[in-house]
């Protein structure tokens, strides 16, 4: 079994750093060129937050972890930024309530690109000193440069959110054509003997430019039974035929949990999913790209369940969802397949290529597990403020793995745990099927 | 006693009308002037609309009401906007939900202002015609204007809960210095002997420069038994004692319902106050130019209180809210003193005048009565859409009388009616004390 | 036009008293005979109370306000009933939360039985004492039985939920044969000039046999247009004609808060009728003598309407609510009809005789007024606690006049007010139609 | 390792389990003896129902399950009790909503006790054939009586909230003399050095009499860390370190979803305490023997604790909670103490004993671990409306092991996983504390 390293995102020296920083910095920017500042004021559910507080908030995290602490003679941009931009760090101070975060008009969106250009420039000053930077501001730079990463997903998320939410469903970009088959492949699976394997990572202390997040660690063994992995996402038209089979009127296919909540919302669909006459399916659904005739996506992956839909659909099908331990296991031994990320401007999950063995790991779609979200035996948070990034977050999560269409390629890795809410649809978030080999 | 008659807004001719047209959409524009594009787009409480979705939907409603059905050729500016920017005209069809309205990042600011040019040139051709326009085109476009007004007093009463919900607070306009005295004035009262009287208006068939709301139609009598109206607003120096003197802790002094709201709401003072210990009063108050401490502004009428607040200081002074009739009654037989409304840039209640009889009674604040929302014997609403306008909303509402300091100077009438839900504070609304005469 | 007395409820003497006094109480208890000491436990909706509940509370009342105060020496049948029986009597401490009334399993029923006895015995006392009693122990004795008839009303309404509410949907006594004619009567009208009138009355001081509640006083002079009111109410067949016109379904017939109201709620018809596809109309409704069909019921006075449906009714009819004065001066002139009361037993209103003039002026169903609840000019609550009876609900509230089939006869008055909040629908409240006279 | 067998609760023979029906079902109904009918009527959370109702459901669960399947010719008690004392399983039918159960006062708890009686009966016969009857009615009875004595445990547990809701907080019993020390233990660890272990029950399908839930199947290999476990529970004396050391306002101690309900439901000490200035602790705690004082209570098990907050005193602990693996895997090798469970009728936790190694894993208080309910590789629902039994609801809870003071002795066993919400704290829990060996 090949072994994991954690250095994709590592940088050997601070300039590699640096050049990084710009890179990752300049890509959050760019995916905004098509919004206009009313675009970034729009925060259309709970889950989300504006465009433009994003934008701050992530400067915000490189001004408070790095600057403060290890630029000498640093001076903050605003005084009142320390705690508007706080997004949930309790230990820093109180910050204002999220709901609250549509009313920022001020600062207006000049004073927050000010913002960003103050920050890189100090940044940049920090890297370009004659004398190594410490460890530990390696460390954090890195660790900034994940947080911008995240955001820039999120960014991707809420947007198509809010411009769904707007009554005139405006595209983020208008769609080019679409190059992909409309019959999806065949569902075949690879089967894993299972017995101890090894999850995780534990970091090199002596290498600053190793980086995992703290919940990825520590290393640590787990004994699998043997099991069966689909080589591929659940399609759009195999998510169909659940729907047509009246998945979303039996309680019998369904978690308790998930039929309340699915009754409540009134779900009858994915998110983003219409009844619409004039398609030839009878159905449209909302992309970045503006609402397209579902026929056009059946060989796509499903996108925007929820993890009780993906429980579903599972159990519907007969099979389960798999536990994070048999995905990351298997993740390892798949060969390094296209990727459809946030750079292959997508922007929407696309077909599996009609090659041999696991396709679709990373990229097109966050793959719901069967997993709780919990902290790996002997898991210590970060010390400090830091400590609350993840750890806090361990109750009533589920985890997913494998990034999707709008997670940035870099930010990736095998032993990566993403984790929302079950009920959480407004994620680019779908399914593989698992089975048990007897 | 002077009879009361209903032209004040009405024009003698059409040219007349079009320069009053462009006076009044000249003010709403010009009110949004300190504002960003950004600012145009919060929406801070249900009772709130982003302020440009007030620019969008008072242009509609000429488009409505006026130029689909009396301007021959008219095209309307985009198909979607009959929809998008209907506020509540059911009989109209759907629309979107009030929630979503900030959620309107397209179309962008520049649309909206292109939507008021086609709309305000369309006006001026419907009204430049050789031949003098029918009747009903004049009476609607009146009604336009007086809508446009409302909805100018509500820009600024949202815009004001938008700021202060912005964690910054940012003022609209940076304060100026107050002129103004800070002790008020003796609070004496003006006695009626009642008997009966006429209330409200009906409007001469014939007159198509004649304007009111249909709720103030049909002029009737009422029976008045004797009493007394203070000369005066109830100040912010008169509230203060009433806190002082738990008046928000005694529920002896308070409707049921009342009690119950404002415990759950956790209200401890007015809306817009805050306790602050760097001022000698111990309290400031956001306003339009920013928070103010409030030792600045004992002499001023207190604003932004709900009707249970109202009722409860009332009755903790030995004395009651006037009836809506007796409110009107008075105002008829008052003499035409300084109005303190939108056109006098103070932006907030000033105190009142050391004159003799009724003062305040048009300006400063909305003031709170006694009397529910209903229709007046022999009620009839406007026929078609327009009978949305006033008469759907005659429950669990309650009137208050004589416009704001935020009110148009020629949007108030004696007659006019407004009407909100008693726990309602975001309006400029205050109150006057009155009692009965044995 | 008849002078309106106040003196039905009245006794001359001290004797008389104590008689109404052990036939009222006793009425109250003979009311529960066929329920069990669980029926009395249940309270299904926020507005009810369990009856056990109701059976306690009313003897509270008797000791708080009269024998705590005017029986020397009188000892409280236990230390904690002060502040566990009181109901929203804040000037008399605390008390426990509403919802809390369905966890009084302790005391048990043979305890609160206890309470009434001892209470019964400890009037009997005071009423029996050589010297006449003061007057004002008089005036709370007749207060303490009206609002013992009061809660005699509200046990009939609460036990038809309770009832209702149990899946087994059980009868409270089971039916008898309706010897009423399943056609109703044509609807006429009798018409009112109008003029100055007085309503609401103004007790002799020196009488402390009169009585009425202190929200119909002041008597004072109202005046009035002309206007027409039916002579029956509004029947189940014409009702369902409204909804078989699509009542329901069309905004044009209701009133903004009704219409939001009303979808929210699911409402397709009164409280109680449920659909029935094994009754000839489609529909069963449920009584107190359990599920009728329908078809039985249509010359009965439709019941269980919110104000909301009652005021879209009417706009669906071309017609219009009465006002509560409108009400009032109409019952002033009318013949003293055969009343279909509690004393009745028919437990449900009843079609109206074939009688010239207005019928059903009493009893049958409360009748909602377009008033809203405010005191009379001059209205004084009472002294102390007792001031907390009616004036502090005197927000939100709508009008109804004339008791229901469930009202004790010696309850109602022509100047009789009672209120509920326009959404309430689990009283017997139906309506009458008024029109205006040009 | 000792090896885990199933068979405790089994029985080898027909009328070995005939007797075991008989005694189960009796303790039922002996824990009601000093109840009122009036007592099992209240449903005083949405966690608990009427204990009248457990009494009902249980009879129901042997009717549907067994009778109606496996006794020729038998006759269902009532037809409407079928769907009438449904809980949850959706297969079998509509049921009523679970907040109508205070509701039934009909049937009567007179029919309720014919109900039971009826249905022992029929089992009685059903037992006593001269044939053997089938595995499979073995193995449902069995199944039967474990859902009896869980819902006798939820009987005292919701009866507890229920008289403590009573405004008047009466006791269960009285409270006999405590025998415990004051004087809590010092807190000593057991060390495991981990490894792979085997975890739950694999059933040996030709024997009827050995039973486990679902949930607890199949056995399967878990690889444990090197941990240590707390010899004895956490004491109030512990918490009451925890509460006086800030833990209810310090969120760097607590989970984000912990601290936002503890909030939000204001919290500040487990359920059933109060602040009590009669007592030297300042503290009273409710139990089913009425209130206590704190002080007599500080060396006994802290009990009523959520997830929440379980978690958060481990973390001031600078120490975790165990895995549900940690805890089962150490069950297995614990000496068997004496157990306080319900046949103790301590009906409190009380101090641990003063022994060497493991204490109270059994009874005294359910123990929250880490773990998130989920089925085990290779799990398997009951077939049927039966998998609804356990299966469903493994979403967003969490698993609680070893019983509590409350548990019928029988009932328990090292592979038991019962499961709530993290929210949770109207049941007996409490906490362990668990470390992490280098």
């Amino acid at each position: 079994m090949p072994t994991q390293t954690a250095t994709q995102s590592g940088c050997r020296l601070t300039t590699d750093l640096l050049a990084r920083f710009r890179t990752v910095r300049a890509a959050t920017l760019a995916f905004t060129a098509p919004l206009t500042p009313e675009d970034l004021m729009v925060q259309s559910c709970p889950e989300a937050s504006p465009v433009k507080w994003h934008l701050a908030h992530t400067s915000w995290f490189f001004e408070t972890f790095v600057l403060a602490d290890y630029l000498p003679g640093y001076t903050p941009y605003h005084p009142d930024f320390h705690w508007l931009f706080n997004s949930y760090y309790t230990s820093l101070g109180d910050m204002p309530a999220k709901k609250l975060r549509a009313s920022f008009s001020r600062p207006p969106l000049d004073q927050i690109l000010a913002y960003r250009a103050h920050v890189d420039a100090a940044i940049a000053t920090l890297l370009s000193g004659e004398a190594e930077a410490e460890d530990e501001v390696l460390r954090r730079i890195s660790l900034g440069l994940e947080h911008e990463q995240q955001h820039l997903e999120l960014i991707a998320t809420d947007i198509k959110h809010a411009l769904f939410t707007n009554p005139l469903h405006p595209a983020y970009l208008e769609a080019s054509a679409k190059p992909w088959s409309l019959i999806p492949n065949l569902c075949t699976f690879t089967t894993f003997e299972g017995g101890l394997t090894e999850i995780g990572l534990t970091l090199d202390p002596s290498d600053p430019n190793a980086f995992a997040f703290d919940n990825e660690t520590p290393r640590h063994k787990v004994y699998l039974q043997p099991f069966a992995l689909a080589n591929r996402l659940v399609t759009v038209a195999d998510y169909l035929a659940f729907i047509d089979d009246n998945g979303y009127t039996r309680p019998e296919l369904w978690l308790s949990e998930g039929w309340s909540t699915m009754r409540a919302e009134g779900w009858q669909a994915p998110l983003y999913w219409r009844r619409d006459s004039a398609t030839t399916s009878g159905w449209s659904v909302y992309t970045l790209h503006g609402f397209q005739p579902l026929e056009s996506l059946l060989a796509t992956p499903v996108c925007h369940l929820s993890f009780f839909e993906a429980d579903a659909f599972a159990r519907w099908s007969g099979m389960r969802l798999p536990t994070e331990f048999e995905w990351e296991h298997a993740a390892l031994t798949a060969t390094t397949a296209p990727r459809n990320m946030l750079e292959s401007d997508t922007l929407h999950p696309t077909p599996a290529p009609a090659s041999e063995g696991l396709q679709q790991l990373f990229g097109d779609v966050w793959e719901w597990t069967s997993s709780g979200y919990t902290g790996y035996p002997g898991y210590r948070p970060l010390p400090g403020a830091l400590g609350e990034y993840n750890g806090k977050f361990m109750s009533s999560q589920v985890i997913l793995r494998g990034g999707s269409c709008v997670t940035p390629a870099t930010h990736i890795r095998p032993t990566y745990r993403n984790f929302f809410t079950p009920a959480t649809r407004w994620q680019f978030s779908g399914l593989r099927l698992a089975k048990d080999i007897m």
